[in-house]
This record gives structure tokens, sequence and C-alpha cells, in this order.
């Protein structure tokens, strides 16, 4: 707790992934007032083609 | 707003996934109330050997 | 098979969720190419104080 | 109903997923008192580089 | 890791959710070969009203 | 895009969810490199006896 699941288009770095990690779990131990080794963080990687805004897919645009 | 988060058996094309994505956000605009430009919609492709239902994998049955 | 998740902002009414479950399990059902019956539709309903866009509540703009 | 979503590390065999999904559909049935048939379960495989727990990466530790 | 999340009709008890959670713990580790410790439940109540299954909301069924 | 789902135990302030949304929008375009306006947090508050770890529920610990 808590858990934190962030989707988002692929093609991101692992070096990106890595700072994020850090980052927000040290942000969110801070502000929501918890341990830090109680957040967890998913990614998931979603195709251009797996996300739809305004009834277009993202690789369509 | 909304989101919404579609699991499928991988295999559909885009073209359906394009006209998926067309016509939910449109029904979605026009009965929740909302702009279509604000309707996002995720597709999470699940492998028939991810997906069990009364107990058994789909991709045994 | 398919799962559909709808996060929204709470205040739609019944009738507005009735409606949606039966035009878009319809449409998933044409598009998609399986049974009707094989489609589950969640509504998660959210409050404004619960969504940021752009890095603010909904409830404060 | 009920819906049940595993993530879990990548690596896990087939037969272990079947296993699974035969034993938690049949203590889901028990305890929560539906038909197993009303059963599903999600598996959702997750790269160690994609999982971060006290902001460290899986795949860094 | 593994986090299981699962969705069911509100009604069922504490005592319910406990026991699901010491047996489904109990099985996860054995079966995918993790530590009990590691292993995250989330229960997330769903209304009749808010789930529908072949179009229809589970309300009116 | 992207979309960052936030599980936490119920309890925290709008204050600090407003907090939260404006740190970690600002970290995730700066990071992941993509524009705030893009970024969307849903938090979803969990109660204690809605999460278990280790095969017990918060609310017995």
């Amino acid at each position: 707790m808590p858990l934190i699941h962030v989707s988002l288009f692929e093609g991101r770095s692992i070096e990106q992934k890595r700072e994020y990690a850090k980052v927000v779990t040290a942000e969110t131990a801070r502000i929501l007032k918890c341990a830090p080794e109680a957040v967890d963080i998913i990614f998931e990687d979603v195709k251009k083609s797996d996300w739809a805004s305004a009834g277009k897919l993202a690789s369509d645009t």
C-alpha cells in the first residue's frame, strides 16, 4: 500500500522507468505519509493502436 | 473522463479496434452526456492461456 | 470475454447505465464478433475529488 | 462475477496457471458462495523491469 | 508480487474476506512459488446496478 | 496518456490528493516527456478490511 498502476505508450526506456519509480515512490511516501517500502508501481506499456482518444486510435493520429 | 478499459482475447484486427473506438466513443458521449474528446479507450489483448472461466484456461477448451 | 471496465464521474443514473450496458454490449458483440452473453461491463463511479487531469482535481476546476 | 485479476512476474508455466485457475476458482466458489461457472480469472504477466517496489525496479534487485 | 484484484458483488462479510485472503494467499504461494509475504489481495465491492452481463444490469435480473 | 491509477487506504485528505496530483503530474511530464495536460490520475480509496497482505486483512493487523 499504496499501489500505483501506470498505463503509458510503449517506448519509454528502462532508465526513464527507473527514475520514475525512484522519484514517484519518494513523493508518494512524503505526501501520503507511508513508508517507501510499502509503495509498489506497475508499468503497463500500451501500443498506440491499443489506445483511443476522442474516438481515434493514437496510431491513426 | 470517462475511461474505458477493454480486456479481450488477442486476435482482433486494428480495423475492428478502430471501428470499436469510433462507435463506442460516440455512444458513450451520447448516453453519458460528455464530450467525445473526453473519452479514452484502452484495449488489453489477453492470450487464451491467460484467461480462465469456470476454472479452465480458455486455451484448454 | 470481453470484459469492459468503465470509470466515470459519479452522478449518472441507473437508466443511463442500463442503456449503456444494452447498447455497448450489442456493439461489442457485433464488432468484436462474440456472443452478447460473453460480455461483462463493470461501472466504477469516481468522485470528482478522486480524478485529476493536468495536475488538478476535477473538483477544483 | 467474481472477476479475479492476477498480476504476476512473467515466467510462470501454463501448468502453474492451469492449476491456479482450478484451485482458486474452487476456493472462490466455496468461500464466496457462487457458482464456479461465474468465476473469471485473468493473468497479467509483468516484466521485472515493469514492477518497482520501494522505489527500485525488480530487475535491478 | 503477485497482486490479486478481486471484483465481487457487495454483501460478502468480513469473515468471508478474511478466510478468502488466508486461503488464496496460501494457494498462491504454493502454486506460483513465492513467499506469502509477497502476496497482496484487494477486494472491490461492486453494486449489482454497476455490473452488467449479456447487456443487462445484475440489479435488473 | 499516461493514466495513473493509485489504490490507497482511505483516510487521506483532499489536500494530500491535491498536492499529490500536482507533484506527480509534473514529475510524470518531466520524466516520461509528455504534456502535463495528457496526464490523468485516478485515486481509489480502499478500506483496510478490503486489503490483505501476507494473508491477513489490514484491518486485522
